[in-house]
């Protein structure tokens, strides 16, 4: 079952070695396990609904409860403490998007906050239920999953929005075909997800980010529906898929979206490369990209990321043997790791791999075959479980991301690694943060951190914690040129640091569009663009 | 010179052999020519300026004649008949962005409207000059050409908006890069005017469209400037260059744009193949594009596109011989032609050809090698110069452009010869259509269409017919899945074809995207978005 606070499954377990777990003891300190919440003890803390009854709104504690908060670390920190603020009044699980509509005309009536809801693994505060004096009515999506339509001959498959990763990818599969769209998400995400907050796959290198693969779709809006169609390209005025794309729940809902979908590959392969230090990896994977490779991935983890994931890896003896060999072939204490696929017909990924693996050599990079590519493929969607382990020997974690051109990649890296352990050096803190490259463009590249810091014990001082290192994070993002997010979305958490990168015109605008559909501003306020509150009325 | 009615430059000629009119006369009929409009004459015409005086303002007849209108059919017709309706007040070069925020200041204090110019190639009716009782001022960007900075490492390029393509790729080529961008108008168009209208180039497989080429840049609009960031890819909210894309100067004028440069190819090769019918070329070069093969152009036309290219070619000799040849290897009447370009290293671009060529077989194609693609690389910008040969000649030709999902291919491209066909019945004129795809995609192509038909000698009367012509194809279009344009833009020709696609609430939300940098709606009203006009001043 759905682990209520928690990532995933409850009956899914990620075991920590105890060297992994020495390891981290030795770069942080030891965790101090925290009493995990009661989900039957935060229900009986739910407050009344304050909705009027309607016949596709339950009000029942437990649902409300799943649905009031995301992944996110604050979300985190709520659930697992048992200090949930605010949930939602109640919850909807239209099935079709008559009910959708059904459900939107109600909450115009009424004047009730709708917050969108696809598979709830937001981690910047996409859900959070808005202090406000109207009630909060929370649309579930999931049970609107079915494949509609599959047109082979122009690769164009439409779904509706709630269906979740691997429902989706089964559904094309028994046809042949894939999206290839692969977030960490991907078990418990929803292609609506996907499309309004500009979410991005492990392979976009090859079957590109959401926005190349949303190619029209449905939206309920409080003004109505409004159809986008899919053209292969168009230069017919701005394009409008480009609003809806990381619009955030603001225009309404997503209900059906049409995709582009490729056929499954011949051969798909993950190779695992050392190389001796930053500066040479970098080289050789910007050249990758610049030069058109097609390759479907490129991961490259910095010092500090490689040697955390060996050491978590567990096979002490395995990784021993390794690393001797590497520093026999010159990778060090330095040394980065790259994960390098390929998908396609055979013949092109021999020869992708082939020149890559020129390049790699060029700059002194080592390749270790196919072994840690498998690994890391069959853990790709189990690594997130690691939270919950970690959680519960007392640690937090978090990730930021951003991206960045290739001019700014080096310093960035090591201004938000420094810039979280500053912030949390003055609690007397330490923190293990590292880095890797997640997806890779001509242009620049994402840069992903991930945190891992020791829990206090204390809700308000890990919250304040969170939100001073939050901070001093973002601020280091918009200072050195990146964008406040690459693929997680704005939300509320994010949502402080937008108009430094869309201007005041375009924060202006981006209301306009919102209220031409929703003039009452019931949808989802607050994320994206913050919201003024006036006297508790969301504004 | 840059000629005043007509295409490029007025001392290029682009000569028809006899037997190209003869193929000409067969087709349609002898044409009729058409006595010229002398630009002294029109100018003694042109009205006084109703421009308050500004030191950057020019209110030079000819100036004002020169900005009128673009190159489109209609705006032939006014300029070669001499019936030009209405003319600019007034015409500014400014050479910075405080010069175009010095224009656009004065415009608003004296509620002047004002028309963005690039290079003025538009075949859409984005220069028109409205019917309005405000005075009118066109503001010229091409005196802002410069590049103001090169980003090797993160191969950015960032240029004043006014730069014309050869200029533009001059600039790059000095440094060993390319933007690859190559419209048809490439030698009088600039990087704003593709940036504003949605360009793409004839090697858009390889170096994308403008959508993708654009990386950020600066706007200034009546409001105030408008700077927005170049980063590799973003999850930050809506993606605001999408609406600068294709916005047609309402918005305000683009001074400046970030553009995603490319190494200059190791080797670049275009190809002739022809297949035997439509549908053997289709599945071919579709399969091409759905497998992703890195080519950097497919151009496909259709059997009469391909019996016209080898009649207007000359040669008839040679043309003799390769008919005989293509005859005895199954390519006759219903043969169509291909052109395939590769482009990069010289070992991924031989591989490439080569997996192309065993499609091409498979399909009954034949190679014909390199001379037909080296010829068409040599006449890529000189083709349109048989525009003013043809109109010496008497005849019209205009072309429209649509894009559509692969299903309806096949279907769009005869019900669009057919609408134009049948529109010109009515009149007992014939029409010389022909087809070919100039942009394939995996989901679908599009679809571009040439009319050539005699000029009646009145301008009332060939106005009168291009409209009916052009109502019935852009309404074939809309009906057959299409959208209004797939590289020409909207205009004033396609805004009324515009809200099928968009829907009335994709078009509410672009007028208030445009209202709230322009409130009082001087940034050329009319175009995209159709304006109802009230006592001649323009909303």
């Amino acid at each position: 079952m759905r682990r209520w606070n928690g990532w995933g499954d409850d009956s899914v377990e990620q075991k920590l070695s105890p060297e992994a777990l020495f390891f981290l003891a030795e770069q942080i300190g030891e965790g101090k396990p925290v009493p995990d919440a009661d989900l039957q003890q935060v229900c009986r803390r739910v407050p009344d609904s304050r909705l009027a009854p309607h016949d596709l709104i339950s009000t029942d504690p437990a649902e409300r409860i799943r649905h009031s908060l995301g992944q996110s670390l604050p979300d985190w920190l709520q659930l697992r403490y048992g200090r949930i603020e605010r949930v939602p009044d109640g919850v909807a699980f239209p099935e079709n998007a008559e009910q959708v509509r059904e459900l939107l005309s109600y909450a115009t009536r009424h004047q009730v906050i709708v917050i969108p809801y696809g598979g709830g693994t937001s981690v910047a505060g996409h859900l959070t239920v808005p202090a406000a004096t109207q009630p909060v009515l929370s649309i579930s999506i999931r049970r609107m999953r079915r494949m509609l339509h599959l047109e082979r001959e122009s690769q164009l498959a439409t779904f509706e929005a709630g269906v979740f990763g691997p429902d989706l990818e089964a559904q094309l599969r028994a046809q042949g075909y894939t999206l290839g769209h692969f977030p960490q998400s991907f078990e418990y995400s929803t292609l609506g997800g996907w499309v309004v907050t500009r979410s991005s796959g492990q392979q976009s290198l090859r079957y590109g980010r959401i926005e190349q693969l949303f190619a029209g779709g449905r939206l309920e809006t409080p003004a109505g529906s409004w159809y986008l169609p899919a053209f292969p390209a168009s230069a017919a005025g701005p394009d409008l898929r480009e609003l809806v794309l990381g619009s955030e729940g603001r225009l309404g809902l997503l209900t059906e979206a049409t995709i582009r979908v490729s056929r499954l590959p011949e051969c798909e392969e993950f190779h695992g490369v050392f190389f001796p230090d930053w500066d040479s990896a970098q080289v050789a994977v910007r050249s990758m990209v610049q030069e058109k490779f097609p390759l479907s991935m490129l991961r490259l983890s910095n010092p500090l990321e490689t040697t955390t994931s060996l050491a978590l890896a567990g096979h002490a003896g395995l990784i021993g043997w390794l690393e001797k060999y590497l520093r026999w072939r010159g990778c060090g204490q330095q040394k980065c790791l790259l994960l390098l696929g390929a998908s396609g017909n055979r013949a092109t990924v021999r020869q992708t791999v082939r020149r890559a693996m020129k390049l790699v050599r060029e700059q002194g990079g080592v390749t270790v075959g196919q072994y840690m590519g498998k690994k890391w493929k069959q853990g790709r969607f189990q690594n997130v479980y690691l939270r919950n382990t970690l959680w519960q020997h007392g640690y937090a974690i978090d990730t930021v991301e951003t991206a960045c051109n290739w001019t700014a990649v080096k310093q960035m890296i090591q201004a938000v690694e420094q810039a979280a352990t500053d912030a949390l050096a003055e609690d007397d803190e330490r923190i293990h943060a590292y880095t890797h490259l997640s997806h890779l463009y001509a242009q620049g590249a994402s840069v992903y951190t991930t945190f891992v810091f020791r829990l206090s014990g204390d809700y308000a001082t890990d919250l304040a914690r969170w939100k001073k290192m939050k901070h001093a994070v973002s601020q280091t993002i918009v200072m050195h040129g990146g964008t406040i997010s690459h693929q997680h979305g704005v939300g509320s958490d994010h949502a402080p640091y937008l108009q430094a990168e869309k201007g005041a015109a375009g924060m202006a605008a981006l209301r306009q569009v919102f209220s031409t559909v929703d003039p009452q501003g019931l949808m989802n306020p607050g994320k994206l663009l913050t919201a003024p509150v006036s006297d508790g009325v969301i504004v």
